[in-house]
């Protein structure tokens, strides 16, 4: 039933030979690497505001400064990962580029960070994907928790099932955002120099300051405007995914997904300060601009929809990349090995489960608010940038010898790592208590976590490590029935033990003296050519006595292996194990702890 | 640890020769086996007077004319249980009466209503108990469902230690109860007749009646007062407990019991319809009463004491009943085995937690509410009584050849028999919607249970039964090895089996030809003596292949048993089961459902 009900749900099994690889154009390859990236346009803007705003209304002006900043950043960090493209042709992600080029410690690091940011773009992407939709429709406002959760189900489901990265389905949500975001900015220019732009419409007029703008609260902007670097390593994890020649493919994608970006984050952050936006905990700035600019017309509608389906994309990238990655930690041994495998669809289903677990675990305890969970988000993010800019340096420094320009390229990415650096203390330091404490104390945690699997995993190995000269011996040996009737489920038990070897022992456990006497007879009566012994339970437990019994024998006949056999029934019906002691369980408990004790269940089918 | 608290809360375990009997004296006896019976004053009246109240304070007069009726009804009842003590010297319970005489389906009825009885005895006691602390201190009103949870909650514990049935610890008490009682009545009688007893203070004065008084309802109020009767059976089960003439002494306690029983109720029946006392949902009509005749004197608090003594103790009594006739039942193959077991403390543990979890259960549903409770208390009572004398009725008839005076017996039980019949029926009627209902439909589906059980065991033994003229046979048998690797754990399965059978089959299922090329080439550089077959499996599943391969090796071989030894690690941390994989759990689980075949773990245990 349970299959049946997974066939349904995720489909048939595919075949290893099965799994291939699609070849992406740069139109589509842009479609499939960018929505993470793209999509934070959506919310960075908004979470700019939402800082500034505690200066007061007068504040919100800075906000066009801090996206400059922001912009500056973004084309150095462009310009840094261009040179990874080129060399790691076969996808650098941060972990690989960090473990081999710093140190395993980095590398570890790096991929918790990365495992970390993974769940948060699920849960942030998600979350403002569904307020895209409850800005158009206020009334939904309510069930976003719900909403959350349905889209991260839906998702889950369809990786389940393995959504190829089909890059046509993924094109036309992403250029539709791109159209209608260019739209909205282009329109938004041309009515401010021309009829004019209404201001947005502020409930409650201007708000007062409760806090002073000074350095550290402009900075706290930034870190949150920060979240539109999100997803900018995306295309050179998957360099592989273009086609030849790849690196100058994927570097000319990442030079038009750095531009598409910067066009929209700047033209979304200056139109929103233009016509005087606030922040709102119950409409996104987007849908605000957008009703400003297009009124409540079909273009309005268009700008939501287009929004909240990229989001979903972005979500729905990280269930490529974590599971991946889970994978790539866990064949090192620093993860469970099960991260490994893959399913039935061929897809890493364990990591994706997992991912949609946690994801659904944040929205459920941030209650769905975007803004609530992003003092999280870009810490991760920047420090797996950090460490892998640092690789980089490292690795033109190790490759100085046959590479004239190594000296250019190590300043790229060292200004890179220094820039991403500074940017992950303001980040940690402005966000700190705000919840980035949280991401700064797991990343350790699950370090030592991964070091502690890791030490498992090779004390196991060391363990298990033979000599491959050492002759297979035949271990001297008894074999022990518990007797609790005359019955053919024993007798097939001991059928089977004397099928296997001649010294086997049938013991009973007497609690009533009576029953005894008469199961005593019986055995007499029917004589299967092996006596049985009786032990004797003053206070009435099967299993002491049973467990005396066996250190004797053992200790008597210097065994070097005991094995128990229980008969037991198979019952037809679950309940019917309800009816049945449950002594044959707690007795197998008990032998396991047992050293060169094997516990051997003789299964005794019931008529049907 | 898990033994270790156990040993402290219920005691060291006890041998099943410290299984004993005290024989009581008739004082200690009466103690012992009336709390249930005497401890329903404290609520009888009550449950009369919440009922005629429906029909306005006038209507309360009428309680004095129901109590006389009870009274009839209980020396009726009285007598009937007389002839039983000396018809059932061992002890005649409902169950063993209506399943000897009348046929095993009525013994089961008997039983089922019997068991709902005894739970409903431990919750409505310990409710009343609580209810009479409550009224003393109105302060704990609120803490009442807690206060209820924790007394059943020691009461269990005190069970599962194994509280004997000690005859001094139980005669405290009882006795206090009784001289409080009487005192009580005696010192309201006297007021009355001479200085006069002053009203009871009614809060808001009259009540208007909100019913008519109809016959109806003073059937109701009949009804609900025959919980004074809950409890009259008790010394007719536990005849065995006296001294010798034990039927003679066993019928002298329980004329004492009827006598001081009726005294009691009818008593403070009238006294409370001479104060004018109103049921109240915070104070018992017993706390009313005594606080007009004493005052809130020391007396008053004695009163209070006494009552919620005897009353744990009445739901004591349920604690030796309801696991005793489990165990009954039990035996006799209607309910699982593991209710005929002592435990450690030679108490039927099971049973009590089962009664203690139940009773728990109905305080928690009912809120700690003594009369939400009582609707579904006297219906197994009353049914109970009914097949127990109707049972005496056929004893007396089919034993008339050797007893002259049988007819006089029939007549006396059928006069029972019918009488509680009638009861029955007006207490199913009248209090049908209020709650009875449950406890109607409760009892057949118990029933149900009781001999879907019965078939279970049934079919079990005829399956097992077996001829002990037929040889015990050597069978042909195959052991099957899933092999992952080259290591130490392999190579000791395989000496193990190899120790047991020369028909060992080595065999690995193939995910990544790379691997198990590498696997092959260390086999054969080991070879210990068997070769290692490779099944591939293009869907990477672990479990399809290798059931598979079983399939092939039974059917070739035309083996009567299949064994698969699963090498297994022991971990040494419950944790470190999470870092490896489950396919071995899944494929246990897989070949216990199939037929003719062993599944063996070898456990290697891992180096501390």
């Amino acid at each position: 039933m349970f299959a049946g009900l997974k066939r349904v749900l995720i489909g048939s099994p595919l075949k290893t030979t099965q799994l291939a690889h699609e070849r992406l154009t740069n139109v589509k390859a842009l479609a499939v690497f960018s929505s993470d990236a793209l999509s934070s346009v959506a919310y960075a803007t908004e979470e700019i505001l939402f800082v500034l705003i505690l200066a007061g209304t007068a504040a919100l002006r800075y906000s066009v400064y801090v996206a400059a900043a922001i912009a500056v950043l973004l084309i150095v960090v462009g310009f840094s990962y261009r040179q990874t493209i080129f060399a790691y042709p076969s996808g650098g992600g941060s972990y690989i580029v960090a473990k081999e080029n710093l140190s395993s410690l980095a590398g570890l690091v790096a991929g918790a960070a990365l495992l970390i940011d993974y769940v948060l773009t699920v849960s942030v992407s998600t979350a403002a994907g569904i307020a895209a939709i409850t800005s158009a429709f206020p009334a939904l406002h309510g069930w976003r928790v719900g909403l959350c959760l349905l889209a991260i189900a839906m998702i889950t489901l369809g990786n389940l099932r393995g959504v190829r990265e089909s890059g046509t389905i993924f094109a036309i949500p992403t250029y539709v955002f791109v159209f209608s975001a260019l739209t909205l900015i282009v329109t938004g220019i041309v009515k401010m120099l021309t009829v004019g732009l209404p201001p947005a419409p502020v409930e409650g007029g201007a708000v007062e300051a409760v806090q002073n703008l000074g350095l550290f609260l402009i900075l706290r902007a930034f870190a949150s405007g920060c979240t539109a670097l999100t997803g900018v390593e995306a295309i050179s994890n998957g360099v592989q995914a273009f086609k030849e020649p790849v690196s100058q493919n994927a570097a000319k994608t990442l030079s038009w997904m750095v531009a598409l970006l910067l066009t929209m984050f700047v033209g979304i952050t200056y139109l929103s300060y233009h016509t005087g936006i606030h922040p709102s905990a119950t409409e996104t700035v987007l849908s605000q601009l957008a009703k400003v600019v297009f009124g409540k017309t079909w273009l309005y509608y268009l700008v939501q929809a287009a929004t909240a389906l990229i989001l979903i994309l972005a979500a729905n990238t990280s269930y490529a990349d974590f599971p991946r990655l889970a994978s790539i930690i866990a064949r090192d041994g620093y993860l469970p090995r099960q991260l490994a495998n893959r399913g039935d669809r061929l897809v890493f289903s364990n990591g994706i489960v997992i991912l949609g677990v946690l994801s659904s675990a944040l929205i459920i305890w941030y209650h769905g608010e975007t803004h609530a969970l992003m003092p999280l988000y870009a810490v991760g993010v920047f420090l797996s940038f950090t460490l892998s800019q640092s690789g980089m340096v490292m690795h033109w420094i190790r490759g100085r010898a046959h590479d004239k320009k190594w000296l250019s390229h190590a300043i790229v990415n060292g200004l890179g790592a220094v820039t991403t650096g500074v940017v992950l203390v303001v980040i940690g330091a402005t966000k700190f208590i705000h919840g980035a404490y949280i991401v700064v104390l797991l990343i350790p945690l699950i370090v030592l976590l991964f070091r502690a699997i890791h030490r498992h995993y090779l004390d196991i190995a060391d363990d298990l490590r033979m000599n491959l000269d050492e002759p297979v011996r035949r271990v001297k040996h008894t074999i022990i029935i518990p007797v609790a009737g005359v019955n053919k489920m024993v007798a097939q038990t001991l059928s089977y033990a004397l099928s296997l070897s001649d010294d086997v022992r049938c013991v009973h456990v007497s609690i009533d003296p009576e029953a005894t006497a008469k199961l005593k007879a019986k055995w007499d009566a029917w004589n299967p050519g092996i006596p049985l012994q009786v032990v004797e339970s003053p206070y009435r437990s099967l299993t002491r006595p049973l467990l005396h019994y066996v250190d004797r024998v053992e200790r008597k006949e210097k065994d070097d292996m005991v094995t128990v056999m229980v008969p037991e029934f198979v019952p037809r019906r679950w309940w019917h194990h309800l009816l049945h002691n449950q002594s044959a369980l707690v007795l197998k408990a008990l032998l396991r702890m047992r050293r060169h004790t094997v516990v051997v269940s003789v299964p005794y089918h019931l008529k049907d």
